[in-house]
């Protein structure tokens, strides 16, 4: 995970492109990019995998570079937020079912 | 990244969850869990750093059972996407601009 | 509007769309086209009007389409819900400031 | 129309709240608020029509806070962007298949 770390930072330094990835900016972007993901299935049950994969991968590297611009650990917010859905999702209660936990 | 992998998969499993997590439900949650992360940039400048955290964390976990569901290395689809994205912003012609690459 | 409305019926009629108009998909649908109008804010404070006013028109033929589908009355939901905001919102406490009416 | 669309500035103006509706702002509020319509929307078939009036309304309620902000008649809008629908999408071609006008 570094070194695709490292590389997807390398690529916003050879184009300069630190000061237009404010956290701002960058919540705007992974935004966008998940709308282009769901236009893959607006109306249709099929997809292109190869399509879906390009938009997943943008999404991704929108996180990245917002996990970037607030000096945050991918892997130490993940399972932190893993932990606390842990408390609100016991396995006993949302086993099998799809409900909020406000209505478990 | 892959021990990471392996805990969210655990998550899933312990909670019977993969039957609700299917390519169109998982793109749906993207884009809910993204403008979760975009309400803290809705009307103002500060955002508390631990709530943008865990939007983020529900961001990228999301996207891994995406990737999960669909079979695709997550490492090996970000590099093949930043490949294409090299070849659309050329560092000559996009350093510094924030240009679309149809407007390049 | 009931004259707008029957123009946007009718051009779903002729088409023989109503059949993919279903709540979950126009539900998808207003998300896809309001992160195409948000992507005219994406990086930079310049917008063309034009290009704006065509995707938020895309967010409200979409929005129609949705009352029609689930038989709600526009104007209806929109007076209710502005009712139930002045409660969330009393002007005294909101006035000038842009709070979420639970940190009122 | 008009008497809803003074009734939605006038809840505005009681609580001083034009100062932060700029497009930028109203972009991103629409896309937060069909976020939380296609919450509804997101792991179950059912849904509460109430709930999903209310979070359709405020969709709606900020496309005209983002209409007036940028000074556009919503029905003119409505109307020119539903002219080049239908250019795009010509009924011989588009009646009863949902794809793309690039891929008709």
């Amino acid at each position: 995970m570094e070194e695709l770390f490292e590389e997807i930072i390398l690529f916003q330094k050879e184009r300069d492109w630190k000061k237009f990835h404010t956290p701002e900016n960058l919540a705007k972007s992974i935004s966008i990019e998940s709308a282009e993901l769901l236009e893959h299935f607006q109306w249709q049950k099929e997809y292109n995998i190869d399509e879906v994969a390009e938009e997943l991968a943008d999404v991704l590297i929108y996180c990245f570079y917002m996990a970037d611009s607030l000096d945050l650990d991918i892997k130490e917010i993940i399972l932190n937020k893993m932990e606390k859905n842990a408390l609100k999702y016991p396995v006993d209660r949302s086993r099998g079912n799809a409900k909020k936990y406000t209505e478990l």
